[in-house]
């Protein structure tokens, strides 16, 4: 397996994290990166998803990924595997990353001449949502296991998504998960976000996902 | 379906958590009440779990539960349908429960008399593992879907648990999930943690559960 660099990122005590994460996003936006923030809970896929989507967009944008993990590197690993940049990020038992944390991961990845940078949060569907890292925009995965009701236990991630991807499908006849009300929920959450079923493992869904998030990227690079 | 109570619980910026937890398991020894703690990421059972559990016990032990969660009350609605005394815990956006919101929640149950309460924890894998909520066990879940690499990925979670719950079994044909992998990495971070395989849905290896629960219920009250 390749080897991919590790970084020990720290939260900032100093300055407020709105400021820096406006400040971030002003940089990324003249150095014109796209940093999209994928969040989700523990295992509802967003590894997968991410490998799929990098072998759908690495011909026509220059994709980099931070994975940041509590311990370990077995996502970055694999995302290093499909050729895209990678790096991994360790938050030193931190449920979240803040917007200095996330700078620390850009300068440790290099993100100069990327189009699109993608941040894949710790696995948690409450503290992620409550820092801005400075991203363009925000995604969520919520996976048909986890079950339809999840914007009404975690009622912010819903909140500050643009756009709600519901991964395993393909597993859709042996869980009770109704896609109209998880529709309506994340609606009562956020009457803007885009919901996208899909399948990261089959490929089912992903085309429109990933023509999203290349006119997304197109909009900030004008 | 039956109102249950809803209860906002508040953080303690007084004491240290550690020993507020101490002098509360201290209490519910006197009192001869087993409080278990039950973790998870979102989505992974914990309710359903939880049911099956209360339907097989309740004829042996009196039991309560302690819902919490950031918003809604449906977890605490599908309990009090079993009968168990239910409350629905509020954590106004806290990620997880430390020994003095455990108290409150306790105080607002009605504790007295049982002799079992259950406190389902905040759907998250990090931030609960950090903090003593006085329980005489910890117990998380880990479902089929999630994967088995999560012990690499959050090792304190398994680290603080007494006894891992793998569920959803029954869809194991359509994950890659490998119990002996899952088993190695559990032992990693807690040679001590027991593994049980169930499914809550079909009741497959609940027996083990609940006889592992009862006989620390008995070592307790003994």
């Amino acid at each position: 397996m390749d080897t991919v660099k590790i970084l020990e990122v720290k939260q900032s005590i100093f300055a407020s994290n709105d400021e820096q994460a406006a400040a971030l996003r002003k940089e990324l936006k003249e150095k014109k990166v796209f940093l999209l923030n994928l969040m989700s809970a523990p295992g509802s896929g967003k590894t997968t998803t991410l490998r799929r989507t990098i072998a759908a967009l690495k011909d026509e944008l220059r994709i980099g990924v931070m994975e940041a993990d509590i311990d370990s590197d077995v996502d970055a690993r694999a995302i290093a595997e499909t050729g895209a940049k990678a790096i991994q990020l360790h938050t030193g038992g931190m449920c979240h990353l803040d917007a200095e944390m996330t700078r620390q991961g850009l300068a440790g990845l290099g993100e100069e001449g990327l189009d699109l940078v993608v941040l894949e949060n710790v696995g948690n569907l409450v503290c992620p949502a409550e820092f801005d890292t400075g991203s363009v925009k925000n995604a969520m995965i919520l996976s048909v296991p986890e079950g339809h009701d999840k914007p009404l236990k975690y009622p912010l991630m819903f909140q500050v998504c643009d756009v709600v991807l519901v991964n395993k499908i393909d597993v859709l006849p042996y869980f009770d998960f109704d896609m109209d009300k998880c529709r309506a929920y994340v609606a009562m959450r956020n009457p803007n976000a885009k919901v996208i079923p899909l399948c990261a493992r089959t490929g089912e869904g992903m085309e429109e996902w990933t023509r999203w998030l290349k006119e997304q990227v197109s909009q900030w690079q004008a």
